[in-house]
């Protein structure tokens, strides 16, 4: 398969690190190597939050993102940060209510109802995981399936109902997305 | 502060990511900029886990590390994937019972029976923290006190005292270690 670089991003306190590393776990059990990096800025900033990676068939060991196939945007605040990394190819997935303004850069872009949708399951801080449902229905990356697993054994145990139905809800806004 | 370069190695497992992920979020606390990276590789093959912080003043957007000021070696594996990147000055604290071979070109190496102890206190699986409360008191990265109080805000509260207790041993015996 072709290397793929993907980014989770929004403000901090978002979660998307946690769903970058689920990503990255999967992958690694399905036999692929990832890199990934993450910046974390002065909490008093709040501010940016964004985790990368970089994967591939081989070993890779410039975990730095150039051209992003896909990113998550939970925030506008992380619109701007992209800026350069992204083109025709390019799938982003923006939260509707937070992002009003889209990378203008981005091929594809898919604009869903993540935080809200998290929101009425009850709780917005599963809105990272609403993403990486939807991510994986959007794209090749990996098998939603294989993917579900691997959050559901990573998640604390207490928080799996949550999590399984936060991942399927955004699998499922996905396909409604891919339809229209 | 000058720039600061740390790792943290061993194999799949050991929790290593998270000590790294418990010290940037504790920096970051802090008021410093910390960008993170890290390899997944096939899990099938086992094999070296680490995880790199560069810590800086300023905005870090280039996660590599290219001279360590730090590194913690959990696991013999893990000693080659670092040559190249210590130093005179670099302080390795590394597994006494896991690591037969220091690295040979780190100016400083701390051998300590990290894993044993984190066994001791009940769970092998502390020896990842173990390590942290080592490194913070060997080193002026953090406050260890600082350190301590943000690791125990990051991990599952039912394991809060057994982590605890093992950042305090791991405390304990850089103290002994310095002192001889």
């Amino acid at each position: 398969m072709k290397d793929m670089q993907i980014r989770f991003s929004g403000s901090g306190g978002q979660g998307l690190i946690l769903s970058a590393r689920i990503l990255a776990a999967a992958l690694a059990g399905e036999g692929r190597f990832v890199a990934q990096s993450q910046a974390y800025e002065p909490t008093s900033r709040g501010g940016l939050s964004r985790s990368d990676l970089v994967i591939s068939d081989r070993e890779v060991e410039y975990p730095l993102a150039t051209r992003l196939d896909a990113v998550v945007i939970l925030d506008q605040v992380a619109v701007a940060a992209s800026a350069g990394l992204l083109g025709p190819e390019t799938l982003a997935i923006v939260d509707e209510s937070n992002v009003k303004e889209p990378p203008k850069d981005a091929g594809h872009i898919v604009s869903l109802p993540v935080t809200a949708r998290a929101r009425e399951i009850g709780n917005a801080r599963v809105a990272n995981i609403v993403a990486l449902g939807a991510l994986a229905e959007l794209t090749e990356i990996i098998d939603p399936d294989t993917l579900r697993g691997k959050m559901l054994a990573l998640v604390p145990e207490r928080f799996r109902d949550l999590n399984a139905e936060a991942f399927d809800a955004g699998r499922e806004m996905a396909r409604e997305a891919e339809t229209v």
